[in-house]
């Protein structure tokens, strides 16, 4: 299904900087897993665990560990110091993103002040509002809106039914899948003995160079000011990002996390799924934060692994549930424990 | 608002295997609640509790259990073994689903090398990409957009702004709600020191005959291979599933539940809403698990109920619970006993 | 990048019903933070913590508590009863709403059958059915799907690529981010020995005056009779509204929030992010839930803060979460007990 090039075991290990052992001009076509892989693909396998399984596989090219020493009689291996990055960057080679020629569909609603580089390709019925620009080579699926005076760079591959609300503004070379929601209005109000009144949504969203955001995830414009997803950032599904909120670069966030407003996750961050942060949280460099886990507003969470409903070192959340699991055992103790210290007292009394 | 149909009690028996008592010939026009249905309206009834309602009901008809002896002057029932189920079927008969004429509506946007069956609806602003094909009677909604080598079976609905990436296959008389997003990328980066690079999402996701799928729900592709939903599974709104996943049969799914990479849920399974799922989980055939849980990676999960995070079974889940209830008192017994202890100690010291 | 007017000093306290301290003829363009604030902006001080602040601040004008006593020798004061709320109708002042010119646009496709107001904006690519109606000065942007027989009232803003269902009920004022979806069918099947059955959804959604729904929130329609959402509640982003439920009047409701079928929220009720409701419960006037709570099926939750999986008063939360806390001590008195009795035991044998 996927179109795919065709290069030697020469050219793939050039690419990747491994050396190849074995017959390098055998031609692979496609990347595979290493239990399916069949003649002209290619697998990855970087651990001593996998090793009988590589000597078994049928793939005709192995990306292996430096020194692996992996004897395969009919397989040419090329030998890498990460075989899981080469595999990435071997993948991208040979399975290379779809590419559009440019274009702006007969059906696309364009208006006459937007910009539109001339190497872009805009998919039927993408809408693109006044004052709009959309940079060099970047990609707009169908059914995409761009609300006014929006900025796309160059390089960005935009999927289906995304909605971009005005002013949001997209760097360079960032992905964004399908339905994928930013700048819609913060969740603000001002509650008087009548009801709830909108607090102003005025400010922006910034999306820096070589993010990657999951379908249908939803990224609030700030109140004032600016919501930020740092370069190189990559959100999964259904990710929920609060206004104002700040999340610094090589940040990771897997599906369905939620993060309420003004939150500051700083570089290099690692935050699973289905987290919840309450609002003005700061979350500093490199901390990992496990899946499930909900954080009290304006709580500081420092570097190390965090768990658990409201979240605590791993090892403490680990050794408290441990604690808790012998809770039966402690109860009998106590009663045993009771009963011993009653003879005991009639004995002397 | 939904157009109906008109069928005589007699009729409606018929169509459930069931029995008239009473006066068939009675026009039955819709279905309705036991407590809110009036004249030409049909009922139903499966529990004693509710038989007393039953009696006070003003619907034409009610569908009740065999031998329930209800006696109501001026209603027909129909005794019938499930009758919820014949409700159900009934329902689908007086209220038909939507019809649509076939149609490719002027503003489609249909590659030249797909394939539309001539019973297929494709509404406004459809677009369907190259080589991809569409099955007898199928509808597709407005704003749906399909990328190229889809393939879409006979009798299946797509409800509006749904996106179905390239290669995705979906089989025969399967529902997918509004902006439903199957194929988006998985979510597997590699990391070294410059930052994430993206691992190739070349796989491709197959969703089985008769699955329902709720609104805004994603299933992501696999990297490599196939993401799988069984058939007669139903999923409900904002569920995510994560790439590779394998889910059986006749499984349900809750809203908001999210499944990582590489999960097996078997057959007949049932999970709450709002689950978590850890990578390389299984769930065995028949388990169930209850809504909020989570499941840490590759946890097996045997067949019972479970609940809690992490799941445990739902017996445990409780004794642990009330424990952690009575800990107070422990607390205070544990005081006690010390005094007495330090009592006993002082009168030999 | 958002359209705004200039009021001066004066013009913006008659607005609030404020009083000016100092030069009221001073032009105001923007709304601004306390820290930010430039020449030609407001921004309000409601908290004596931010007095210091204030005086520091170079905004032109700022909204202060009554008597106040802020003496800021460059700055125009208002005075005035709630300064946050002030400034919320300020900013409405200040930026108000886009306005679009009454238009359908020449890509839309209504139905000849369906009633559009003459002040009414349909975008590009907008689809109307049969019968649905549209009030005066309702702006309907890009992409939206509108089924048939919809009503949608006056003064309404309809974000891109929202989806509604046939049979849906829009009041007034009400506003709905991109990608809601209102209408799609309830989950709920009938199971036999054969597989899943769907059961009729063939209900309806009202959503009441002054609503406002975040991006990408669902409401799912009754299976027979309504869910409702009540006039002037306020949900955020993928909030999962289950069929047959009844949110009342003034409910604010945090993202991602799941909520299954025939749940009450009575009026003024507060609820957090990430809450799981199971069916058939009932949450009373003015009760407040912390988000991540989890409540189980049928459940009443009255009036207080409530916290947890399952919820439990908030205060008793809190006491348990000490007690698990003081547990590793607790073990080691029982140690040190079990240790101290065997001694008097021994002594005494």
């Amino acid at each position: 299904m996927t179109h795919s090039n065709a290069l030697s075991v020469t050219e793939l290990a050039q690419l990747v900087g491994g050396e190849v052992i074995g017959n390098g001009s055998i031609t692979i076509e496609r990347i595979a897993n290493l239990e399916t892989a069949e003649a002209h693909e290619v697998a990855y396998v970087d651990n001593e665990k996998f090793f009988a399984a590589a000597r078994e596989s049928r793939a005709s090219c192995l990306l292996v560990p430096l020194g692996a020493q992996l004897e395969v009689a009919e397989t040419s291996l090329i030998e890498v110091k990460n075989p899981k990055l080469a595999f990435a960057v071997i993948g991208a080679a040979l399975h290379p993103a779809k590419q559009r020629e440019p274009q702006i569909h007969a059906t696309a609603s364009v208006a006459t002040t937007a910009d539109i580089a001339l190497t872009a390709y805009l998919g039927p019925n993408v809408c693109v509002g006044e004052f709009s620009s959309i940079g060099a080579g970047t990609r707009i699926e169908s059914g995409v809106v761009i609300g006014d005076n929006v900025s796309i760079g160059a390089g960005c591959v935009i999927h289906p039914n995304v909605v971009l609300y005005d002013g949001v503004s997209i760097r360079n070379n960032v992905i964004l899948h399908a339905a994928v929601c930013i700048g819609a209005d913060g969740f603000g109000y001002v509650r008087d003995n009548m009801g709830y009144h909108k607090f102003p949504q005025i400010g922006t969203v910034v999306i820096e160079d070589d993010v990657e955001i999951g379908a249908h995830t939803c990224i609030d414009r700030a109140a004032l000011g600016q919501t930020r997803i740092g370069r190189g950032t990559k959100l999964d599904n259904m990710v929920h990002v609060g206004h104002n909120c700040d999340i610094g670069e090589r940040v990771v966030i897997a599906a369905q996390t939620g993060i309420s407003g003004s939150v500051v996750i700083e570089d290099d961050a690692v935050i699973g799924g289905q987290v919840g942060f309450g609002d003005h949280t700061r979350v500093q460099k490199g901390a990992i934060i496990g899946s499930k886990a909900g954080i009290l507003p304006g709580k500081i969470v420092r570097p190390g692994v965090w768990w658990g409903i409201p979240i605590q070192p791993l090892d403490e959340y680990k050794r408290l549930n441990a604690h808790i699991g012998r809770l039966p055992r402690m109860r009998e103790e106590l009663k045993e424990l009771r009963q011993k210290v009653k003879e005991l007292e009639e004995r002397f009394k």
